[in-house]
């Protein structure tokens, strides 16, 4: 058994913040661990882009964020988000207690509740109860700081049964001065995001550009696409996931779509999204092993992402890769399975660097005792060459251990 | 944890055996156990009918006797399985090998080997030692019989990971006599058959009517849809499934396409492939339950079956029914991540019975401690209503336990 590397928490400076955000967390009395489950985020006046679940069972709160980016023209003041409790299958009463909430932070804020943002995660199905949000309000507006430490109680405020609080930060030099981006995530379970441009993974991006909205969305859609689109736990997408990039203008750097600042720009928000979706995989419940998958040779980036996907979930290969079985039968079952239009015979496969099938066949210099050596590390590659095109994808995923039931098996009891 | 119950073999009587088939197993020496794993079934003559995998990875003994079908008009006389081999991603050799087997069969019961069906489970990658399987051909002919004892040691011969025989038959009664029919299966993980009509579940169903191969496939294909493409026990399709119907003639009763009689002989047929399914999620690895899904309310009976497979192969659902967890937000999660469109404000769902969600939120005579109780049983019924049209689905599945790890994750070392 492998153990995750830097059990340390990743380290945040004064340096990485964003300019223009202020942080708070506070104890709502959501989480029944009694433990920090309300955060919010205020700014002077972010302009905003977002990416929500593709799921069809959707969250009260990703009714409502959608409404509100709308309704407020993509202009965001207030973040709220808490843990413990998803909102979602509660109907009605679940989208008025998502809006008590923001009405109540408008009002605390002076600024319209079409410029607040909610989100939630925690169980599904159980009434919010909207009322210990509100009461928490005053302390949030108390604890409001822009320093590391605030930062840090935010992306820890926001976990469920995450180990660990997930942060990536850059920084983008431009002619006009440097540009902060800074990001946090939550998620260990119910990991699969598909996201879509209208998103229970929740990633917050902060930057201190000055960006349209529409150069934002158009920033991040691609930097998803690759990233958090690319990365599977346990298969299942959520009803809650989104990622929220908020951009404050504070530096005073403009970024302007089609400039080679933009490209750094986005370049720096790929960077930070793959961060975090990397960190959520290596923090998957009950992970032992980080898998990094990279589909080549294939005929479209869709088809390499279904083939890495279908293998991501397969529960023989994540089996296989927690027993440090070089199993490789059950990764090529699993591509066959995909719905890709792939020739068996053309695909081959290397476990931690070394090939154990060519051509669909078992590879001559194959020996099973080194590769279950080697894949005794905690991260371990995999790459499968489907031998048809010039299409690749990188998709993280994880292990799946007897732990992974334990946590998982009375989650809600 | 509950357990399994029946754990005793099914009783097989001498009554149960259709009349035209000899049965034989012997040790090949292919099972690292040295358990019995070649097993054969010899007819005179017989019409079949089969249903293959749709996975692209497809096994050597897939290929080969989809061509011997073709090529012998869907006459087989001799059905040669071998467990502990799966013979797939094994190349040219592996159809060379899967030939050999044929061939030397064909030489010792005088006949063509186009009508030789082979089949093969178990570990995929291996080259298959086809000298093993072709020295133990005497023996198979020693060992030929017509008594329930032999064909109990056929079905044995063929299990892998399973803990039991798979067994199921049915007499029909008609104005020419008895028609009897007897299958036998087995399968208890990378369980997921999408079988189309050119298909590691292994199933082979033995009638002694008289019936033409296109009625027989047509008897078979629906039965199959509705029974054994509608169970999962880890999602993952198998590269070697297959089911095969074989007509000896030797009751003498003509069934005619579109007759009474070939009615209730498409109904024994189903009710066997129904039988056997379930019992191959019942012998689920490390199953501690299994969960019988009704989707009801369905637009169509492929978009009740998409919702009941999600909800099937969902680890957060899976994992929760081992803890006997009414986590029923999962099952709504799954459901709105199936493909289907489907309105979660329409969707009702109930566990053993009880109401836990209606019209997508929480149920009002919901008790936790009520249903996690009832959800102890072994057999938990799970009915979810989608409130859109008049489709429905059953599907079979079981739980995911730390014992499916422990079981997958040290298969092949």
């Amino acid at each position: 058994m492998a153990h995750r590397p830097n059990e340390e928490e990743p380290e945040v400076t004064a340096e990485q913040i964003p300019a223009g955000f202020r942080f708070a967390a506070v104890r709502a009395g959501i989480k029944p661990s009694g433990k920090p489950d309300f955060a919010c985020a205020m700014t002077e006046q972010a302009t905003a882009a977002a990416m929500f679940t593709s799921n069809r069972t959707v969250a009260a709160p990703v009714v409502v964020g959608r409404e509100h980016l709308v309704a407020g023209g993509g202009v965001v003041r207030v973040l709220a988000v808490n843990a413990g409790n998803a909102n979602c299958a509660t109907g009605e009463p679940g989208l008025a207690a998502c809006r008590a909430v923001c009405d109540a932070l408008a009002e605390k804020f002076s600024c319209a509740p079409q410029q607040v943002f909610p989100s939630s995660t925690g169980i599904i199905g159980v009434p919010l109860p909207a009322e210990k949000l509100v009461r928490a309000i005053p302390q949030i507006e108390k604890e409001l700081g822009a320093t590391p430490e605030h930062l840090r109680r935010f992306a820890e405020a926001i976990l469920t049964t995450d180990t660990r609080v997930k942060f990536a930060s850059a920084t983008v030099a431009t002619p006009a001065g440097p540009v902060r981006i800074a990001g946090v995530a939550k998620g260990a379970g119910m990991i699969a995001p598909q996201l879509v441009p209208h998103a229970t993974m929740l990633s917050y991006i902060f930057t201190d550009a000055l960006v349209s909205p529409s150069t934002l969305q158009a920033t991040l859609k691609p930097a998803v696409e690759a990233t958090f689109n690319c990365i599977s736990i346990d298969g299942d997408t959520s009803t809650n996931d989104t990622v929220l990039l908020l951009a404050s203008g504070a530096s005073g750097v403009t970024i302007e779509a089609g400039s080679t600042t933009a490209e750094a720009f986005a370049a720096a928000v790929h960077q930070v999204c793959s961060s975090l979706a990397r960190q959520i995989v290596e923090d998957g419940e009950g992970a032992e092993h980080l898998l990094v998958l990279h589909v080549t040779g294939a005929a479209s980036f869709a088809d390499a992402r279904a083939v890495a996907g279908t293998i991501a979930n397969s529960p023989l290969v994540k089996t296989a890769f927690a027993g440090c079985d070089p199993n490789w039968g059950r990764i090529l079952a699993a591509a066959g399975r995909s719905g890709v239009a792939l020739d068996p015979a053309k695909v081959s496969v290397s476990i931690a660097g070394m090939p154990v099938c060519r051509n669909g066949q078992v590879a001559e210099e194959f020996s099973r005792d080194r590769v279950h050596t080697a894949m005794r590390e905690w991260e371990v590659p995999v790459s499968v060459d489907l031998g048809m095109g010039e299409a690749s994808c990188t998709f993280y995923t994880c292990d799946l251990t007897a732990e992974y039931v334990h946590i998982n098996a009375d989650y809600s009891t």
